[in-house]
């Protein structure tokens, strides 16, 4: 039986074990049965290079091979950590006609990739769950939303708003602030921008947040929502305001709407937010 | 006997302890004797909301009071922290002639107000020693050199290039990545950058690296030298790059001349960097 769709796995920020991706592979063809689809997963996901899955040579490599291989519908990061920013870039140049005709899924790290490939005229980048994500506890979820999204666009995958909100993006929030000013910067403009983190003290989200909504391509966002903020370590002093609290000031002084929650984050409820219009 | 100069002392981020003050005020009597400075600590200092020194409000109108105030030689931030960038475009607006004439001293944190005085024009505005730094081990020496700085110039207490080196800035790493972009982002042009950090993991140091060295105003920067990265936490694997070849890295990619390292860090060893060309 020939598979639903192909989708390749890449790791451009931190590696992943063999272990998982045979776990993933397993896991796709048990819950999709006939719809499964063919999961090749790059072995350069496998290497190491101090923080990295491979130099930045070998990361860029696979992701540009993957991404221009027209036999692949899809290229699904296999988690996030770091590296994404050092060869995205170089990687979006060298991108052929069959790269641009694929979906591109993951988050965190992987969103400075998401960035780049949306400036650059992509039309189907999407920020959801990543194979890491069956590592967490009740993780089969996450990965099953994300695999839904990619083989049927199923709606239940989305982040329910997505359906409303005409031009949706979504980013960690320290990955955002990052790239802004760099070749990296998607056009927010239009768009409800639904931001989340994890494990970052609040006054090191309200220092990335003052940044973020300084910038006038920000400033022409619909709005922003605020997804979780998981494991906020505690300070040696309380911060004073909530989280919520914290982005509604930036919200007020940068003359940006604050639209609410999103039902996004580090964690197993992380649903699926395309960049841009929603197409079906 | 009338003191050397006037000091005012604000804490634009995060608050300090009143005995500190006493201690400071009595360290510089014994320590300048007949060239003593006046030292005027606002009792701003003193006040906690949350994270910060006082609420926005107080930070701010405690900074603009002392900035404007003709009787005073020199603001002196008393400790980073976090706290600056939220009320600096809004302190500075309101900023009048008497605040011109004024030297700005600080570090950290504190290198968002001196990004924005510098980015409109103030011609006295210095990264160096603060008064917090009393409370390091050894820290009787950095609080000297500032104060030795603020009082007389004296040549000893600047980084040592800055005699030759034309132009010079220098910068916490967070702190100058979170202000591009922003109405606190001063012109690099022509300048020596001078960069250091403390408690920063290397992946995170070399994220911001890579927000710095994409923007084209740090792109029109001399070079950049590498100050003190202090307490590096150890990671769950190691970086793979010693922090020298980091910075190198993207000083090549960038096209920006990689001039060494810098005698500045969170330390006693900081020395004072003037912002601009050095006035004797």
């Amino acid at each position: 039986m020939a598979p639903s769709i192909r989708i390749g796995v890449v790791a451009p920020g931190t590696r992943i074990d063999q272990a998982l991706a045979e776990r993933l592979k397993a896991f796709a063809a048990d819950s999709f049965l006939d719809r499964a689809p063919e999961i090749v997963v790059h072995p350069q996901c496998f290497l190491s290079a101090g923080h990295f899955a491979g130099d930045d040579a070998a990361r860029l490599a696979a992701f540009v091979e993957y991404a221009n291989d027209p036999t692949l519908d899809a290229i699904w990061f296999a988690r996030g950590g770091y590296g994404a920013c050092r060869i995205a870039e170089a990687a979006i140049a060298q991108l052929s006609d069959a790269a641009r005709k694929k979906t591109y899924l993951g988050y965190s790290d992987a969103g400075a990739l998401l960035g780049g490939l949306y400036r650059n005229g992509f039309g189907d980048v999407a920020h959801g769950p990543m194979p890491v994500d069956l590592t967490r506890q009740g993780g089969e979820a996450a990965v099953k939303r994300a695999l839904a999204w990619l083989i049927d666009r199923a709606p239940e995958s989305l982040e329910l708003s997505v359906m409303f909100e005409g031009k949706t993006m979504a980013f960690n929030i320290m990955i955002l602030q990052s790239i802004l000013g760099t070749p990296l910067e998607p056009n927010v403009d239009g768009c409800v921008l639904m931001l989340e983190d994890v494990g970052e003290y609040l006054y090191r989200l309200d220092r990335a947040l003052f940044q973020i909504t300084s910038s006038a391509n920000v400033r022409r966002a619909r709005g922003i929502k605020l997804g979780r903020l998981g494991d906020v370590p505690e300070n040696d002093k309380p911060f004073g305001a909530t989280e919520e609290e914290m982005l509604k000031f930036w919200c007020a002084k940068a003359g940006v709407a604050y639209l609410g929650r999103a039902d996004i984050g580090h964690d197993v409820e992380n649903k699926v937010v395309p960049f841009g219009a929603l197409k079906r």
